[in-house]
């Protein structure tokens, strides 16, 4: 099909199905963190999946491209990344297996059926408020900064949308672990996996993968570290198997 | 010093100042975890610790070892224990430094002063109430199930006894994670540091070590991987270290 691509848009290969993705580096490009959220999550046949804040729709593409979920959806407030990911999902000729939502995820709660999705995943802003910004408006600063969500909207979303046993993904940066765990629970979305992603085995963990289920009970399983570099600049094993290369 | 060792107990090397302890294989001996645990708090120049179930007495008498700290409290529930840690005291000549209380956690907050250390710590029971137990009366079942006391009667006893900006560590088994993150924000002990423990790099953690602090904002640093062998058999540097060889 025709692709049309707009000024500053690029084109990127995802290395699954053949799919490829429509990209603006003046907006946001997706990072590791969306790669690694996308092999985290289990989409099981025949679900349903949600994605809040779906950005490009990078994370709905790849959970078709690797489960054999039945529909996905994603939901985007900003219509111009909205648009993008319309126009990456019909390019992979995906129409009829993902949905693009132009929508606030605070006002989610009411746009959807509550309990009507079996998975959601959130690769959501990480920064609180607008510590640091200089250009508060700017499309890489709202996906960056909780300017217009909060951590506490998309969990209480997600808590209201997913049914009994449905599961919560979600990508998020070490330093906010206690926070997370703690309105996770107050919402009954109980953490049952996570696994710490460390840029080389001594070093800190800069990114948290954290899998929680609507009334689960309490006791979470910590995985292996997930290392991304065996030396610097060479992933590790399981990074180039995430990425599909 | 005269040594008077009871029936089955043993006198054991701390590679510490020339530290020893006596224990009781019958009974409950010290593990990597409290090893660990003494390795990661901090006790300052002047300060004063409480260790909250503190057994034969391994965490005080290693913090005085490590440690510039002004005094130690050992509370122990069990007689017998509590007297095998008096006894390690007196060997070592710490009377002046370590005091051992028999007592319970659960009366701990009535029975010192509200404010009134500047560091707790707590090796815990990990396991919950009474499962799999043939024998729950036994010294090892009270050291390693939540019997006489729960995570809770630990954390409300460290909320009262801490001052404000005082330091609680704690080790435990990471699949209580998001109930330990819960309890401590819901005492106003808010997880400040976290390490998790992992036997080997490509392995689920087994042990999590945890600081929080009285009265802190909501942000965790998690620390790099704590590796503890690099091949079967032989620890890590880091390991070799933190146990003084």
């Amino acid at each position: 099909m025709k692709i049309e691509l707009k000024e500053q848009e690029r084109l990127d290969e995802l290395h699954r199905n053949g799919y490829r993705i429509i990209q603006n580096s003046s907006r946001f490009c997706f990072g590791m963190d969306a790669v690694l959220l996308s092999g985290y999550a289990t989409v099981k046949e025949g679900e349903t999946a949600l994605d809040l804040g779906t950005g490009n729709g990078i994370i709905p593409i790849l959970l078709e491209a690797k489960t054999k979920g039945k529909h996905f959806t994603g939901l985007e407030i900003q219509e111009e990344s909205a648009d993008m990911a319309r126009r990456s999902v019909a390019l992979n000729g995906l129409d009829e297996k993902i949905k693009i939502i132009t929508g606030d995820i605070k006002e989610a709660g009411e746009m959807f059926e509550a309990a009507s999705f079996d998975v959601i995943t959130s690769n959501p802003p990480y920064m609180i408020g607008q510590h640091g910004l200089v250009n508060p408006d700017s499309p890489k600063a709202i996906a960056r900064h909780e300017l217009l969500c909060t951590l506490e909207d998309i969990i209480r979303a997600s808590a209201r949308l997913l049914c009994t046993g449905g599961r919560f993904y979600l990508v998020h940066r070490p330093f906010r672990l206690a926070e997370i765990m703690t309105m996770l629970v107050s919402y009954r979305l109980e953490p049952k996996r996570m696994r710490l992603v460390y840029p080389f085995v001594d070093k800190e963990p800069n990114m948290v993968l954290i899998e929680a289920l609507r009334g689960g009970n309490s006791r979470i399983r910590v995985e292996k570290p997930l290392i991304v570099y065996k030396e610097p600049g060479v992933y590790t094993d399981e990074i180039y198997d995430i990425y599909g290369y």
